[in-house]
């Protein structure tokens, strides 16, 4: 190395070579913070013992920029997102892989702190590290870092949820605001030149996909992140062939996410969300999935805004004053790199 | 979009934003060649029914520069590095994730032609990939193409591996010639100007770890990825404190291998293997361990090349003409981006 300086405190490309240096960051950020008796970093793979023999399995890539935001990081972030897919598929997390490919230059300080965050998340949502890897990128071939996390969960049998479950005058369920994630991230991009009050949503959505766990009629959830709120209502719509009426009044946005979206033209609807959840449910279950979610700690804006109507095919918003408007699908991307 | 005749050809930002861009890239690209019955692109999570309770599981990023080489491509490596990770731990690899990091502006053409190449080399090994998931990188902050495999494998009663295991005197067994996949991948770059007859041993080792199945005395084995056969010799050495002893004469390298390595200055030993495998197993059955090799259809190269001394501690190379030197750990990456 020419700078033994710099290897101390920034990512250099021998720290990705499968030798000492590599080894050396494996052992004093990553196994540091993410240790438990399931991850041998000695090993190729890790061994274990699952419950039972159906399974859940799923993955996700983070490429956030920039890489910390108020209410998380990029590592909080990939532990929320692979474990809300497994949690809204009607499993509960138990083991989580982490790739890490981290760019040359990147603060060995800021690597540190978004592990021990990300390692913080796991501990949160039950879930353990149990396999990992690091390549390295030569500086100007990444963003800082890239994550991708991929997620073992068991099946949680009293949850049977598919897209081929929802009926006609199915009612839709959010479990709170949209658009925090998405504006507190936009927010955090410096040449926005804005201060945030917006806090990310970015949180674990197992406490309101298990609270519906054993309630007859509940068909569907899944999370509104990529393409947000409205994309989820059209792959519903597109899956079932039925459209959706959206009450519009009803669904919550946060003052300031509000004045943000109003300023820069963004439609709060299709901003990501990290840590809501939309549930599909019988009309007859609808007040009780919702009381169940009001009765979580942060589940006092949990709303039914919306329904299945097998007469009309497009997703149409019920505005404020009683009109109508075809919500239509997201071609351009409002905020690109937001998870 | 501004050009539409671009998105045809090329992977644009529109390609990664949740919308209908990134349904049709899944559709014609990821799940036209990776299709199977346990992957549903609707779904936040492959469901799985899985044999045994008693699983193995793995991740591997890879950058590896430029995409395609001979013998080989990123898609077709991500998927032997993985797999094979599980193979060396005693299981029998059946499910991946993929995670694919899509640099904008990426020629379509050629990432069918990865993806295509990586459903091959799966549909070979005999795993479905179930779970996927894109993301697209802006121009300038990604090398084209990143890749993340994620395996889980049904553990192999038969087979009992772990460092642990490993004994004084026990013997090493190697599968093939080394450096040929680090030299090919070089030569594959333009800056060198050297046109290839090294082809890459990118492949599956299954055969070769499930050929030792049911052997008694069978310790250990690990593929010589990052950092070459050296590496996995100062890995056991560590784990282990024994030292290493390896005749430099019997390991097989290619004679277009050791010209370009003489070359160019680089030693063979730390080049990155992606088809081989290292077997460290007990005197007694040594013999036994290498016919099985032998026997399988590319095992005419198989050797024993080493064995385990407790009363040294490092690793050893004993030279052609009876000398003796020490193999020092890796600390420079000789060709780094090579998996």
């Amino acid at each position: 190395m020419n700078n033994d300086v710099k290897l101390d405190t920034h990512i250099s490309l021998a720290h990705g070579n499968g030798g000492r240096f590599m080894r050396e960051l494996i052992d004093e950020i990553f196994s540091k913070y993410l240790s438990n008796d399931d991850l041998d970093v000695q090993a190729d793979a890790a061994s274990l013992k699952i419950e039972k023999t159906d399974i859940m399995f799923t993955t996700d890539g983070f490429t956030v920029q920039p890489l910390e935001f108020p209410g998380g990081n990029i590592g909080s972030l990939a532990v929320h997102g692979t474990t809300n897919d497994l949690a809204v598929s009607g499993a509960i997390p138990k083991y989580l892989s982490l790739n890490a490919f981290i760019e040359e230059g990147m603060e060995v300080k800021q690597l540190e702190r978004i592990v021990k965050s990300l390692a913080r998340s796991a501990n949160e949502v039950g879930v353990k590290i149990v396999a990992g890897d690091t390549k390295v990128l030569p500086r100007g071939q990444g963003g800082g870092l890239y994550l991708a996390t991929t997620g073992i969960g068991i099946r949680d049998n009293d949850l049977n949820l598919s897209l081929a479950n929802i009926k006609n005058k199915d009612v839709m369920l959010l479990s709170g605001s949209v658009g925090d994630h998405g504006i507190s991230v936009m927010l955090a991009r410096e040449q926005f030149g804005l201060s945030g009050k917006v806090v990310s949503d970015s949180a674990s959505v197992l406490a309101y996909t298990q609270a519906l766990s054993g309630l007859e009629g509940v068909h569907f959830m899944r999370d509104p992140t990529r393409g947000g709120l409205a994309t989820v209502c059209h792959e519903i719509s597109r899956f079932t062939k039925m459209g959706i009426r959206l009450q519009q009044d009803k669904i919550p946005v946060k003052d300031p996410v509000q004045s943000v979206c109003e300023m820069l033209g963004y439609d709060p609807l299709f901003l990501a969300c990290e840590g809501r959840v939309v549930a599909v449910v019988n009309e007859v279950c609808a007040e009780e999935a919702l009381s169940r979610w009001k009765a979580l700690p942060d589940g006092q804006d949990a709303i039914i805004f919306g329904e299945l109507d097998e007469n009309i095919t497009r997703v149409v918003l019920m505005t404020e004053f009683g009109g109508e408007r075809i919500l239509e699908e997201l071609e351009d991307d409002p905020l690109p790199r937001i998870c």
